[in-house]
């Protein structure tokens, strides 16, 4: 298997994946969508910044949006388990001659900036701010209904190195791509908090993000979207789906934001707390992995992608081509 | 507008679409798709005939599987509403110049047969074998739990003399489809039972039948039946979708039997029943009439079907081109 | 069988329940109801008057909410086939002593006023206003996301005499409960459009509005507004459900508007365009035919209904009792 | 308020709840109610015991039903994080003067056998016999397709120190309800998972198992058991719902298997990975707690629950009374 065996003692304790900040060039265009359409809700606003988040999330936010010249992505945040995780963080990332710093970030305690090894700027905290539930507020549920952040999911320059690193930082893989030829991961699918992934690595021009993905109840939500989005100027925005996954098995959606920032909304995958889950091998070539329904996806989907602030992609050597749609 | 003011007191009272008639080239193959993928009910079965009804029929027949060298299709079937209109639908075929012959069929009463002017085989009944009602016993309820059979679409070589002609009949347009450039009619969607549609044209190679649609009760019974297919051998069987219509408004999939007849699993329409119902305007550029969520079909949605028995089909020459998938 | 056979050639023709007329205590109050929980549109308002359509009615109005000081029903209204429809209409009414007014009703074309043998006020019409589609204006969906008004269920002190008269008039009976001692119906559920029913008639003291149906896609919508109405100040309004009924085989929900008419919220039931559509029997000692899952309903809702403007309610004289919660 | 603070390093790693042992005293009644109606899946079985498990699931059991004279529940099972995990636990409970035994259980490694401070037989082990994915052959779905085991509920004769005890191994408190006049606690609900709760605790005659919950994926499901039920001779097993649990929010059905065993379906719950998720409080007095929308649980579902192996229930001294249906 050309997957690790997972780390079931990493150095510091990550919970689960907790927000993007998305750099966009319209601010008024950006909430329009996530507000509007998407249906996240605002927690704080001002001329620059808007921060949301889903409907059963009590921290702060999940999303930041801030106004800039160039579209491209701030950071992915993590939140660890308690105060000292914070601190063996910075000691694992000094000691692999990553940038530590402390930086201040509005509505959080401490934060640790750093920066995987090819660039991708990295934040982890313990606490920020928490807010009141909202889950059971059914009037203020809009538009996609969205639950909660569920993954990120990156372009890599190297899988196998991308999946080495974080298996060390304690994530698990669940799932994986195999290239039969090379024998090398194409894909892999990782967790912390349970799911099918927190975090998610697929061989292209990288790093980048492919995409952001929330959580919602049940694939009626998805279909509704793709019906408000159809008839509110928003159909060329609709990129890929509705299907079901091969991998994860989960029933999903790509959209794009105004600036191009993919988001993905996604339901019905499974758990995956049991330390010794075996990680499922799909084949590069297998057409179902995509979507076990069998369309292939569109070229956009294996091209495009967000660039991470700071960090310049670089093409992967490995050329397998995936199945695309015509 | 290029379609006709409906016809409110039609030669004779058609109550709905009743049941086709599906040559097979393999029956054993035939009943597993419908019986087992679908979840249609057989109600009577030989070595050379299969007779199947939906979950909330109590007819005896929606589908007549026969085995054949030729996939093609016999029949289309039509009930009407009294012993009268079968005498007044006699005269009104033989008054066209149109076949009329009293036919025996199994299970069913006093049965006319006749062709459409462009050789459709059509046959008109009042009576059928009626039995138990089945739509509370839910343990029989399987793959789509399909409800009941919903519609026809055919392929025409002139969609305006269709149009005509089924006017004429007292089927009454709801939806149709404009070429902008020509003012012709490229498709049409045509009912009686109030819904969307008993019949609908589609320009093309006609005449021949592009599908049969089945009512289920919401979208999750197509995702059900796509994950079904998808993992029981027949994703390969799979042609398009799923969808949301712009066109009826209906969330659809369709998918191909064993012999490549096409059928449409269907939800989500709306009631036509008021007489005065302003047929909506749709036109052939307009990506969202097929698909509400902007993608296109494939090729082989516009151009394959299936014969009928004894018609030969002829080209259009209305050559305007829908949006196909690249 | 205690129930007529189907008049198939009625002495005018009926094409559905159209709308009807609530009066209401406090008309910002039940705006806040109608709109803002069940999701109808506004087509029209003034200080004393609210017209009311769900998402697919292209007609006028559904319902119109009229500021009174008593809360009762002002009218039941009816759409017509044809213009000489109205006038058979006025015919069968007095020859039946029944009164036949011609009134004047805004967004109508002529109207017939008249009532039942009972009181109820019934009026008739063939032309509304005809609005633009909204079915497909997802952004306007909300609350319950209702599609269109179903049917009408009144309380009658003699349903045997109220199916006889109902029948007449070519209303078609799809599902009956029948008092096995008496052998009387205990209840009736009655037809024009091809659903189970556009009217209903159920024993006790009568004639009341018993509630008023509007179709929604799908079970879930049934959910969501239980959400929403239990989050946002209404659990109280919630009588009873949600289940499925025996009779019908729909999905249900009843709940009260601020003055206590009562509405239900309905789908999954089945089609009946068969004019030969067997009738089906329940006793009324079964159980299930209220609720297939067995749960039985409360005391208010055999007990409570809406008076109908003018006519005076008499007691049943058939005492046979009906399962209650205890 | 009234429920500690998590304990954030417990003394062994406690993944998630497991298995429950079931004796039952028609193995084929009850077999054909979990196999056939349920919708599990046999993974082992001989005349006198069933091995099932759920669509999603890789352990060989969550449910295994023993032939027995009596009706009650052999053991609550837990899987633990890794074999250390397994010796703390021992020393755990050794250090409480709680029975410490390792047994011997086919289709499991080490398991070490123990009771809670109140008689709940308790089984621990790290690993069990891994099988073969089958989340994603559909054709296997059937019944109200569980996809896993989500919960115990039990009895307790003092919440307040089953909380105290549970919290000390690590579960930690979501939600719970409070006697505003005592300020004990009536019921709490905990976690290892990530879910709402792994075991919950309930006021009454303890330690009984309330019920056992499967995790299905939307509300769809649960009205289809409930067609299902209603129509395969099962209407009187079930007991309670559907409905919105205020507590939880997720959406519910109570059912009893043939001996009276409570099975809980579930679905929609949110998730709780957060340590520093805040516990949320309910009043005893507030009828939404137990449903959102408003409806009273009926007795039995207060009074009755299955008693545990070896263990003898004893009265509550808090008195305090829920809100019961009349
Ligand atoms: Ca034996
Ligand atoms: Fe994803
Ligand atoms: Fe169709
Ligand atoms: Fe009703
Ligand atoms: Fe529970």
């Amino acid at each position: 298997m050309p997957v690790p065996a997972p780390n079931l003692y990493p150095p510091f304790n990550i919970v689960r994946l907790s927000h993007v900040e998305y750099r966009v060039t319209d601010l008024a265009a950006s909430r329009a969508f996530y507000v509007d359409i998407l249906g996240l809700q605002v927690t704080q606003e001002d001329d620059h910044r808007i921060y949301l988040r889903a409907m059963e999330e009590r921290g702060h936010h999940c999303i930041v949006l801030v106004q800039a010249d160039t579209a491209e992505v701030g950071v992915l945040g993590f939140k660890l388990y308690d105060e000292p995780d914070l601190d063996k963080a910075a000691e694992f990332f000094a000691n692999r001659d990553l940038p530590v710093e402390w930086v201040k970030r509005p509505h959080m305690g401490r934060v640790l900036r750093t920066r995987d090894p090819w660039g991708i700027p990295l934040e982890f905290y313990v606490t920020m701010d928490r807010l009141e539930p909202i889950h059971q507020k059914y009037k203020l549920y809009n538009g996609v209904k969205p639950l909660r952040i569920d993954h990120f999911n990156m372009f890599s320059a190297n899988v196998d190195a991308s999946v080495a690193f974080y298996n060390d930082i304690g994530f698990r893989v669940t799932e994986y791509t195999e290239d039969d030829e090379s024998g090398r991961v194409w894909a892999a699918w990782m967790h912390r908090k349970g799911g099918v992934h927190d975090v998610a690595f697929t061989n292209g021009l990288g790093p980048r993000l492919h995409h952001t993905a929330f959580w919602v109840p049940t694939p009626l939500n998805i279909i509704d979207l793709l019906d408000l989005m159809s008839t509110t100027g928003y159909v060329a925005n609709i990129e890929r789906g509705p299907g079901r996954h091969g991998i994860s098995n989960a029933f999903f959606l790509y959209v794009l934001d105004p600036d191009g920032h993919r988001i993905e909304i996604y339901c019905s995958d499974y758990q995956t707390v049991d330390p010794d889950l075996e990680a499922i091998r799909w084949s590069l070539t297998d057409p179902q992995r995509q979507t076990l329904w069998g369309a292939p996806a569109p070229r956009s989907w294996f091209e495009e992608g967000s660039t991470f602030e700071g960090a310049t992609p670089m093409a992967s050597d490995l050329k397998a081509q995936p199945i695309i749609a015509p």
